[in-house]
């Protein structure tokens, strides 16, 4: 079986190492031998292997009837969505890793490929080498989805991972993890919240079935943490994680991305580094956790050669993902009930007025930085809390809490 | 459709139950509504509504064209087995729980079901509700499987986390599990390692393609572990865990059951209490983990269920699974390498007896208990370690140690 990559970077060379180096393990698993026939990519690569691959033209790949499966590893909505939509339309089946494009046209694509009997897979779209889409698909299945919430993204976990361990301050460690190549000179996609937001709609749209809007996703990044919400933290026997979540409730779907300060107990507490984890809870089957590397070269490879293996298995059957185009309202997040902290200037002097407004508020610690308190209140609306933190004097920041 | 579930107890009521609870969500998943249309059991059930339900003889059935899937939650091998293979002959696609089954009669059952081009499906074997059996089917294809750790036994897991945190001694902790429910009247196959043993077997098997023995399986439970092992371990900032592995390597693969002293760092450390979590470790992937609740009533019958929904999305179509009758030989345990923790009667000046044989060994502790010294030595072969503290004077107890 060909198939064809789209895009020799990262990922798109992994797809081609991978399908060389375990090459005998995929024919098997496939039941026959699987190779990349064409790589299109504008650049050139002398000397590489995959230079007697490399196409320029896209209908070079989508007029060649041999090709059974399109590989998309370039990224970005233009032209990936242009050529995804051109090769299901070809009757080609599609593997993407690209988050931005299923976050936004998976509904499409996955309706198009059903019409045509194909299949649109995009396992690698979300956390990297972890299987949890084809889990979401085709295991979960038995139970009514309650609450998705995971660490989706490794740069920002490693940063976090970094300031609490060696109290090395917010700018430091972003310069660290771009000089190791974890976060981009423009880190805006991962520090903002908006790769993890992706993978959110993504996880959320799969678990009801409906499409769910990144936009309408209310979104906080890392950008605001310092070094003493960090020693705050600390303080609660809590770690600061950049937490995408999901949760059903009788008000309606809550989803948001935002730094939690979850408890030692809590499963993704132990989550560190650049790993990534998705816990989801469902009503018959508690908590299951879904765990591994969330980016990289090879683990997101891996996962789409996968998706590749699937595709060659199902060839002449669609396999059925009930992910329907039409959109799923959010509930307000005002009406979003949660634990907060937050940092008020003054002294224990001053936890009084935190009181009056919040009744069963808990001093955290006056000793963390000067001239100011950490406390802790709730649980509480968001719509509430932030009402009256403007009417609170001093007020200087917030964060959720997770019990 | 129309299933039929075999046994009405624990795992069987669950399925009824969650098919009932969730025959919204499940019709929706599987495209036609799903119900049971008898349940076998011996038992009379008199007020529950399974009453009108109830046969005893599996021919009603067998001989039933509107069954297309049959449940098998009887556990043990027979009448499961006869039943198991009776359903597959006559067309109807099974799912099971039941790790016995799968473990003794897996490859057969699962050639059967091929040549039958229906399913035999048994997420629910291993690990309850967590969804590995799928992921390792049809997730971790791309990749040479290297190794497999998981915590695959419950009752033992809560056993020594309660050891751990409370300090109780085995019997106590023993006595605890059954009065809560969690471990049988007669716990061996809990505390044994029968049941993880059976477990590993299943993955391994998936994991290679072929027939792994669970018999072959060197298998160590939890009985011999005392206070002061776990003791030894906390001074080791480790931690004693019933790991289930199997592990590939020069020499062949190895798989065994064994406590094993593990880091704060290795990712089963955090499964605590009944939880369970398989790692496995792919050479493209690195490590990915599946964690939740390993048993259960509602987790496992959610397990089972999403096979049933799978069954029936896959009507008339067999899923390959790679999994040959063809037995393989197992490495010699004696070739395994691992660092080893030893208990020797002494005091610390009696070290010196343990450095002759073990250059290597380092001294944990003599403060433990009164009279003995604990010590790690290694890495070393399995073989080589026994051998030598064979010759040591005083020598008490070993553990493998993890790094």
């Amino acid at each position: 079986m060909y198939a064809a990559i789209l895009g020799y970077g990262t990922i798109g060379s992994g797809v081609a190492a991978v399908l060389e180096e375990n090459a005998a393990i995929i024919a098997a698993k496939a039941g026959m031998p699987v190779e990349a026939k064409y790589v299109l990519d504008i650049r050139e690569f002398p000397g590489d292997p995959v230079e007697k691959k490399l196409v320029r033209d896209i209908r070079v790949i989508l007029e060649d009837p041999e090709i059974e499966v399109v590989v998309e590893t370039m990224g970005g909505l233009e032209p990936a969505h242009t050529f995804v939509k051109s090769a299901l339309e070809a009757g080609k089946s599609v593997v993407t890793s690209n988050k931005e494009l299923v976050a936004k046209y998976g509904a499409q694509l996955i309706a198009l490929a059903a019409e045509k009997n194909i299949n649109f897979f995009f396992e690698a779209s979300v956390g990297g080498g972890i299987p949890v889409i084809r889990p979401m698909i085709q295991c979960l299945t038995a139970d009514d989805i309650l609450e998705i919430e995971g660490i989706l993204n490794g740069t920002t976990n490693y940063m976090l991972t970094r300031m609490k361990k060696e109290g090395i301050p917010y700018d430091e460690v972003l310069k660290d993890a771009q000089e190791k190549g974890y976060a981009e000179r423009n880190p805006a996609a991962d520090v903002e919240g908006f790769d993890a937001c992706r993978k959110i709609a993504i996880l959320t749209s799969l678990a009801c079935g409906r499409q769910v809007d990144f936009e309408d996703i209310s979104t906080t990044g890392i950008t605001g943490i310092t070094s003493e919400d960090v020693a705050y933290a600390a303080a609660m026997q809590r770690d600061i994680k950049l937490i995408a979540s999901s949760k059903k409730t009788e008000k309606g779907l809550f989803a948001k991305v935002s730094p939690v300060m979850i408890p030692a107990d809590h499963p993704l507490y132990m989550v560190s580094d650049v790993f990534n984890a998705v816990k989801v809870t469902g009503n018959m089957l508690g908590d299951v956790m879904f765990y591994g590397k969330g980016a990289g070269k090879y683990p997101t490879a891996s996962a789409v050669v996968s998706d590749v293996i699937e595709a060659v298995k199902n060839k002449g059957r669609n396999i059925r993902i009930a992910w329907n185009p039409d959109k799923l309202q959010l509930a307000d997040p005002a009406e979003f009930e949660s634990r907060f902290f937050l940092r008020v200037k003054g002294t224990k002097d001053d936890f009084g007025k935190v009181q009056e407004l919040f009744a069963d508020a808990q001093l955290v610690s006056d000793q963390i930085a000067e001239g100011e308190i950490g406390c802790l209140v709730g649980p509480v609306s968001y719509g509430e809390f932030t009402g009256k933190t403007q009417k609170l004097p001093g007020f200087l920041s917030c964060m959720f809490v997770k019990d």
